[in-house]
């Protein structure tokens, strides 16, 4: 099956180049024989739990004061279960903050696609392992945009399903009420195949009816990046038939990024207080700034911030009727370049997570889609469905990739 | 000469036990021959310069972007033109922030004097190291407390002497308008070579008239805490031969400490915020945590800060005419145990820094003598003089060892 998005593997750069791997944490754990997954691989983000294993979290502290688990986390249960063979554990940001990829204590894994730029997070390394086709597919973690921020800049496609469909035992939370559990592929094809595995459901042949494209998301992005993807916003509309406009969030994207900024920071700081009082963990200075903000936020900011996440939420119910599909751009710009001062990088994360805000505010599913390119740089385009639809955005994608 | 204080070193830990110096940092650099400190050996915390080695500041991250000093900080040259020899380099605490010398990159320097305790910081390994007989002297640094705690804790001499008086060429500053080099020693006679060669300064024989005891840093000691120093103040006071006592801070030293909680952290911020940006480095999430406070005190914070300050120095100068002295705890308790989490730390650390904080204050000179225990655990008394007068409270400390 010809995918219009899928790039060949071209690298000349080795595994250890690429750096996607945990150090010492690159094995192989067979699958079940005859499961509609046999033959391909995966690799887990080290958020996962793999029963004998250290889950490290990217953090050498975590793995410090936490036991080895002894079962494997439902996701890689399931994906054994299915025939699929692990082949080991992938960087990831700090306990998954952070959307770069940059890790000062295992190294930021290189994003072949744009070897010079970040490869994206906080599922970092096992968006540049299925990048560099070190394996088919690729367990992350999204909590505010980690698996479809390093889809996007590596050139692949990643979901983030609709939140509280999956189930998370065994990975290592963040913010609950944003966290979910994603994946990644090189084509719409093993895409779709992992999906329909991991989602529990056949992708059905039927498609949307409706594609809205997100006029205020589409405000968000570099001029070059609008362009590079409008033959790709027109593909989709031609495959559902009717394309009409809207405004995403009615209040502001940036209300609603606001709104999360609060959410879920207060959620992360419930999550690793106990854990930060204790073990007093190391992280880089960004990291550390991120959680000690959060750890001033009080109760009283919350009543208005869930006001905000209650209205996108009905918003998003009405606006995405069934049939209907949300079309915006995944990032705002390609890949950052590497090693970059976070006085310079803090203002780009803010600027995509004013775009991703829409998955941890609203629970909706999303896909991330390769295929545009600016700058020879890969970006991609996101297609957000309603609740529970998560199938129907995979069949959408892969009738784009296949048709 | 017989010392009241000093206390023959009996450990039976190695030198590796006492992991006081930085690994790798363990040399030796002889000193002027026939200097008057000929015979003598010093260690130097790790924020000294020492030609032709790298300055790690007790972090990786600064020494991954700070290049190999060409030549000794002033303070190393000055005791090596004076004969000591230089053994090695010391742990130290995060870019000097630390109270308690808990180092998660380098390690803890054992205590030989309360193994179960920390060696208190930041200039941990410099204390660990003369308490442990693996030198004679150390340099240290001594912003808010860094010399004062680690000799109290450990049952040091130690001193921060009047601020702007040494040199402080070739020493990673935190705060400028506190800092200050300082030294340690075990015994009072080492102690007063070492003052006389660092205040280029003979030691007089005459000693202060006066004695004042703080009313209000005695009431900041656990009660047998201040038990156990009475009888040194009554023999200080015997050698003065005038005891009376006084309010230190008129305001109360909470206004003093608050004070200072804002000066110190914006002036480190503005010291380490370029490296920050540039380097993300890796903190201690206590340690980021004050950095990050420290990012969002402004400009308008200053002014009521810097009014309680010039109102310090101006009762100190009052309090301390000619011939004073004005005598305190250095520390409210003796040593805590090692490894807590910072939720216990937090309070006993604002509790050390409201009696220290009258040293990075107000400038004054302090001596911390040791003779005392609780529960076995050693703990410093203070004495301070007015600006200048460094060589004075020396003359009192030798006197009241050796008498």
């Amino acid at each position: 099956m010809i995918d219009r998005a899928a790039e060949a593997v071209e690298t000349t750069m080795s595994e250890d180049d690429v750096g996607a791997f945990v150090p010492g944490q690159r094995f192989r754990v067979e699958g079940r024989a005859g499961g509609p997954l046999a033959g391909l691989t995966f690799a887990a983000k080290d958020l996962f739990d793999v029963a004998g294993r250290p889950t490290g979290a990217g953090n050498p502290d975590w793995e410090r004061v936490h036991p080895v688990p002894t079962r494997h986390a439902w996701a890689v249960q399931r994906l054994l279960d299915a025939g699929a063979a692990l082949v080991g554990k992938t960087i990831t940001d700090k306990v998954s903050l952070g959307i770069f990829g940059e890790n000062a204590f295992y190294g930021t894994p290189r994003n072949v696609r744009a070897p010079d730029r970040v490869p994206g997070g906080s599922s970092s390394g096992s968006a540049a392992a299925v990048a560099a086709g070190l394996c088919d597919t690729a367990l992350g973690t999204d909590t505010g945009g980690s698996v479809r921020v390093p889809a996007s800049f590596c050139g692949l496609y990643g979901i983030r399903p609709t939140h509280g469909r999956l189930d998370l035992s065994g990975m290592v939370s963040q913010a609950p009420s944003s966290d979910t559990t994603g994946w990644f592929a090189r084509d719409a094809d093993t895409f779709a195949r992992v999906s329909s595995v991991m989602l529990c459901e056949d992708i059905p042949r039927e498609l949307p009816r409706r594609l809205i494209v997100a006029t205020d998301a589409f405000a968000f992005a570099d001029p070059p990046v609008a362009a590079a993807l409008q033959p790709m916003v027109e593909q989709l509309g031609a495959l559902t038939g009717w394309v009409g406009d809207a405004v995403l969030a009615p209040p502001g994207l940036t209300v609603w990024a606001g709104a999360q900024r609060i959410l879920q920071p207060y959620e992360a700081w419930q999550t690793f207080r106990d854990w930060a009082d204790r073990a007093n963990p190391r992280f880089a200075f960004n990291v550390a700034r991120q959680l000690a903000q959060a750890a001033a936020i009080t109760e009283s900011d919350l009543d208005p911030a869930r006001e905000v996440r209650e209205a996108a939420r009905a918003h998003m119910h009405e606006l995405l009727s069934p049939g209907t599909v949300l079309c915006l751009l995944t990032t705002p710009f390609p890949a950052p370049l590497r090693g970059q001062p976070w006085s310079i990088l803090d203002p780009l994360r803010a600027r995509i997570t004013g775009l991703t805000v829409v998955g941890g505010l609203t629970g909706s599913p999303q896909i991330t889609i390769p295929g545009a390119k600016v700058d020879e740089l890969p970006i991609g385009l996101s297609i957000v469905g309603r609740a529970g639809s998560d199938v129907t955005l995979v069949a959408l994608a892969r009738a784009w990739a296949t048709q």
